[in-house]
């Protein structure tokens, strides 16, 4: 695992490695940005995983990468919590099949027989699970940028997940993001202080199948579309 | 621009292009992984930017990428919104220095004073302004994985602005996020439907300065901290 200046050997974040006059960045030239765009499109959402462990060096080294995610007023506000416990793990699976089974129960016809068919979590198969929280009550950052959009917490949260996801990915492993859960439960069943929001359920591991169609799209859900773009 | 056979000549997304089958994905080797994390290092939330323009080209091919960005359901709810009418900018600008000029009173002493010094928008220089929004009424998705979570809706918004920030950073270009806005007012002067939710104000520019460590650190008001870990 090559690592940059800014992370010590150890695995801890050195903020202060960093100096403080401007500085020559290095330069993305088209093979890297080329690499990158197919890293984008060959991200997928996965849900069939391979139960392999993940060698923890590498986990923690994805874990380091998030705090350089962008957060508002640098108040870093997102709290990883890794569930190991298998009696943990069961209460959530329940979680999901009690959200999912509501789900299946707002559509008819062949839109329910497609939703019955969808493979939507790798709870049970997925070596590592991570639980992705936002501190609200974080007086990192002295409240910088949230007094008008506290929500913008929250989004910090989303970035340092997605930097994980992008970050796994170029290792080749794969990330499946579960949101059919109920919040509140989440939070009783992995006793989470009560400032703390619930953001995602990440599903950690290698991917069965490779995929440049997401599955969504694939099952006939959903396509994707383009970008939309309004001028004012 | 280099573009992967995903996205179109045109710059349309094309959906169907994606194979149905399983495939071999790319392999991120050492040297990409090594830059990659170059990337989230020198990603830069930019106030400081140069006044030249972004070409026309480069700036459709970003936001085409966002298409790549993961969504709940496939529901892709972003809009983005791109603001260049001079007297709608004002408007923006104004809105900023009325919700800084709020935050600036909840200081005192040495913070207020370190507050005041901060540059926290780049309004005036940036070429391209970007506001982002959730569309919280889409059907695209048909509501799969938001029946529980539906701010998760939002996030695949955030996901879809990192996205581009990054991508745009592989170009050289800096992204500045403002948060210091009151939202009800964005909506009005952007005139933008009832059910879109506003998500971030984005600055976009090449910037003047390049450094790796982030301003507010730079400035002493908060330094960057290692990721927070919990087992359960």
């Amino acid at each position: 695992m090559k690592r940059t200046g800014t992370l010590a050997p150890s695995g801890r974040f050195m903020p202060m490695f960093a100096p403080s006059r401007p500085q020559d960045r290095p330069v993305f030239d088209a093979s890297f940005q080329a690499s990158f765009v197919e890293l984008l499109a060959w991200r997928r959402d996965v849900r069939r995983f391979r139960r392999d462990e993940i060698p923890e060096a590498l986990l923690g080294s994805l874990l380091d990468l998030t705090a350089l995610a962008p957060s508002v007023g640098n108040c870093q506000p997102t709290r990883w919590v890794r569930v190991d416990d298998p009696g943990r793990r069961t209460a959530i699976t329940a979680n999901f099949e009690t959200a999912n089974k509501a789900a299946l129960g707002t559509y008819d016809g062949e839109r329910a027989q497609t939703y019955a068919r969808l493979k939507l979590e790798g709870l049970r198969e997925a070596p590592v699970h991570l639980a992705v929280f936002c501190d609200e009550g974080t007086p990192q950052g002295h409240g910088l940028g949230v007094l008008t959009m506290p929500q913008t917490r929250r989004y910090s949260a989303v970035c340092a997940l997605h930097t994980f996801w992008l970050a796994a990915r170029t290792h080749g492993l794969g990330v499946g993001w579960v949101s059919i859960l109920d919040p509140a439960s989440i939070a009783a069943t992995l006793d989470i202080p009560a400032d703390w929001s619930f953001i995602a359920y990440l599903c950690v591991g290698w991917p069965q199948e490779e995929h440049l169609a997401p599955e969504l799209e694939r099952e006939g859900w959903q396509a994707r579309t383009a970008h939309s773009l309004l001028r004012r």
